[in-house]
């Protein structure tokens, strides 16, 4: 399929027409992306700033700075680049949360998660959509079509699961940590199908074919995502367990891993996929059996490699979202109706807000309804965290926000800048306030006492995924965290007998003990 | 002076225009990387081999496959970027290759590399430059302005020392592979220089004005380069000392170092000065200064990640030529007079032996009157692989032909057609040639006993990096392999004395213990 395409034909790099400039702006991101991780570090200390805020803030700044100093000429500051973000940045952020979540976690809340991810976003949709609906007509502020909300609640039900990480604490708050971040992940799949469907689908008759053909459609896309995930991990790990296994041969493994895990992204990319949730699941895979199956240095070196370049990511994004913010050419077309501006920023936060509080809290009460174990229940403060977290929209809502408003990052018209410049705002908006308060939000809801210092608790739990190295165990065996009800018990009782009896032996995994001579050499290194 | 700039304007990423394509040839991109190094491993066993090589070949393959399947309507399969080239792809292979290079080797060698990577370059300019310029008026091709015979020189006068890495190791002969690569990078920096000052000098009229301002600039551009270099490395030294010293936050000092490596190459690209010798330097200071400064899981992932950024870089590298090789715009120009063709690609083939020849060996007897010990003498025999193993043209030469023969990588004068052909295929002769007959040629010419089997020592090498890590040990221990002159001793001993008394206070570096309670954690998990 790939061969027989008639433009097979790489397009990558700056233009060569801004050579000059494009140097000069890539050495000033180099320098504010330094910038960010230092006074990310020095402010971390305060434990009300995450990174992305101060990348955010970074950002404009810079942004205000370029623009005194060009006179206010350059209309242009940045231009936000869709596929720089979804082919570049977003893959090794994703593939990072898979690698790196704890597994055991993600999959005793899975119902949660789906409830939330699919059935969450729906309900957020509709009120966003239908709700922005009413009010723009209301308040005479009527710029668009039909399609143009259904759009609009798609862009504003994208939860930003690169926030959440930011916010959110894996190993301080396990629990919540898998419940916002997996929503976040399942959501972002809903989001694109959503949007996808809108642009094609005929609104203006909704019938129950319609209906059903959406679900079908997503119900295809979750589960063959997933299995191009699951297929190309399991692929890595037999090949590097049958082509490395025992050969110290570090680089080529990190490069294989890198190389198939970014593979299964733009593969499914290419399918019309959900690439985000086939990378996930492969990083989920890849933690489990093909981690396994390389050299102690491997292994090391993979967890952080991965983290680090999902680090620059995300710090690159919130920036890039920074420094767009103040884009010129989009302001001018808003500012001639600021209080259609304001209004629709208002009416938008209030939407996204009651959006997310209609669905958190029933199907958390439907969620509780399986669980037995009372400690396993997502309790009423619990479900305000979850509601709060998730507040939070992100370069995901810009970037489709773009997509739908503007052509190729311009845009002409008066309706569409004030849609951009709404989107704008309130993702500054949910990220700085949502940045600032979560911290302490959730030291005033959950536990005190288990959250002495977040710099503190940072510090620890950096490297507190490498005790599991030398031993051999895995993430999977905090299962201290919460008591499990019985019927995950049962089920993952019958996947460890399945995983043992056949997919270890040719997968590898953990336990596969290395039968090689030359393990004495790293023996001797320590 | 950067915020000065009118235009700070970034366009990454793949054109809107071309979405689709892009992802199709990102996701083949991607495959074939992997491929390469599925296959380079399993012909790696084969002494022969070179994961070049495989991955020019499975280019070529590639680009052949593609021709067919598009019925041979496809005339630009891919478009050769210099950007990426120079602005992606080299920085990470000359940062990696002076972050791993072995410092004492290259310092002690220091002499014999400038002498060849500066007056060598000089003497294969002239030779290629001039000697075409006869040829080519004696066969009747003379297509080319005067101005065009100096910047063939230029261009066949780099050396690839992404190449050089491939075919010596550094563990097996480290006196050869310091000298050679050593004289890559100079040999770099004075080619882009070379270039750059036949573009501008009037060269009707050489002066010895003219020459006397060439070398003043030479001077300034390799001093203020490698100061640069040097400077950020410290920086950073600096920098990761007094943030991060044993905070255990891994991921910031490792996304540091990257970040301020890249930083230094582009800002010496912004100053119009070699990023190569920058980054080389700061590849240099880094491995001396910083890498002591951060964690031991720190330590290990960057050794392996800066390797793995850099295997992947060279294998795109081969990769993108063996497929751009395949374009049929420039053959169809070519084909119409293939004897032309013929008869260039062999004029500067034998130009190329040449020239290497007429500085290898009598630049070899001047540097061996500076050193007294008989063991440490270039010998005959060596100065023969040194010959050989330089020959190889590669990515600089073909970016910098494209450069000056295309606009944007099109042509439409038959005469720049030829050229671009006859650089393609030296490049690919002497990459394949050079490739398969380097291994054998070593093993003939020096001692046969100390290289047992390439693909055995090739797994014990690259984990030999790695038994420094733990007892803070450096690279500069192995002083064994090879007996230093006095003069060379004397100065290691000032400088180590210098080191220990201003630079190591300041900037940390080895033997800088950590004074961190937190050390214990790291203990207890091995």
């Amino acid at each position: 399929m790939i061969l027989n395409s008639t433009s097979v034909y790489v397009r990558m790099g700056l233009s060569s027409s801004a050579d000059a400039a494009s140097v000069d702006s890539m050495t000033l991101f180099v320098l504010l992306l330094c910038a960010c991780i230092i006074f990310g570090h020095l402010l971390q200390k305060s434990k009300w700033m995450t990174e992305s805020v101060v990348a955010l803030i970074i950002g404009l700044v810079t942004g205000i700075i370029i623009l005194v100093s060009t006179g206010g000429k350059s209309s242009r500051v940045l231009v936000f680049n869709e596929e720089l973000f979804f082919i570049y940045l977003l893959p090794p952020i994703i593939f990072n949360a898979g690698f790196q979540v704890k597994k055991k976690q993600f999959f005793r809340n899975f119902l949660a998660i789906v409830l939330y991810g699919v059935i969450g976003s729906l309900i957020s949709f509709l009120i966003v959509s239908l709700g922005s609906l009413q009010l723009f007509k209301k308040l005479d502020i009527d710029l668009m079509a039909l399609g143009d909300y259904f759009a609009l609640g798609a862009v504003f039900s994208a939860t930003d699961s690169v926030c959440t990480l930011q916010v959110l604490n894996q190993d301080e708050t396990p629990h919540l940590y898998s419940l916002v971040f997996g929503e976040g992940v399942v959501n972002d799949a809903t989001s694109v199908v959503l949007f996808n469907a809108i642009q094609k689908f005929d609104l203006s008759h909704i019938t129950p074919t319609n209906i059903f053909q959406f679900i079908g459609n997503f119900l295809y896309l979750f589960l063959t995502s997933t299995f191009l995930g699951v297929a190309v991990g399991l692929f890595s790990a037999y090949l590097i367990k049958k082509l490395y296994f025992g050969r110290h041969s570090t680089d080529r493994e990190i490069a294989l891993m890198i190389l198939m895990a970014y593979f299964s992204y733009m593969l499914a990319e290419l399918l019309d996929l959900s690439g985000i949730l086939t990378v996930f699941f492969c990083g989920i895979v890849m933690s489990h059996y093909t981690w396994h199956n390389v050299t102690e240095n491997s292994r090391i070196t993979s967890r952080h490699a991965f983290a680090t370049l999902s680090l620059i990511s995300e710090i690159f994004i919130f920036l890039y979202v920074g420094m767009d913010a103040l884009d010129i050419e989009k302001w001018r077309f808003a500012s001639n109706s600021p209080w259609t501006l304001f209004g629709t920023s208002a009416i938008m936060l209030s939407l996204v807000l009651l959006g997310r509080a209609a669905f958190v809290f029933p199907l958390s009460f439907i969620a509780n309804l399986f669980r037995k174990s009372r400690n396993d229940k997502i309790a009423f403060k619990q479900q305000v965290v979850i509601w709060w977290a998730g507040l939070m929209r992100g370069a995901v809502s810009i970037a489709l926000a773009y997509n739908k408003f503007t052509t190729s990052g311009h845009t002409q018209l008066q309706g569409n800048a004030i849609m951009i410049t709404s989107t704008i705002i309130v993702v500054l908006l949910t990220n700085v306030v949502g940045g600032l308060l979560t911290k302490p939000l959730i030291r005033l809801m959950l536990d005190p006492h288990k959250h002495v210092g977040s710099s503190m608790t940072y510090d620890f739990v950096s490297e507190k995924t490498l005790p599991l190295l030398s031993n051999g165990e895995d993430s999977e065996s905090n299962i201290d965290t919460g008591n499990p009800i019985d019927s995950s018990k049962v089920v993952h009782h019958y996947w460890r007998m399945f995983d043992d009896t056949f997919m270890r032996p040719v997968f590898g995994g953990r336990g596969f003990v290395p039968l090689i001579p030359a393990s004495t050499t790293e023996d001797t290194q320590h």
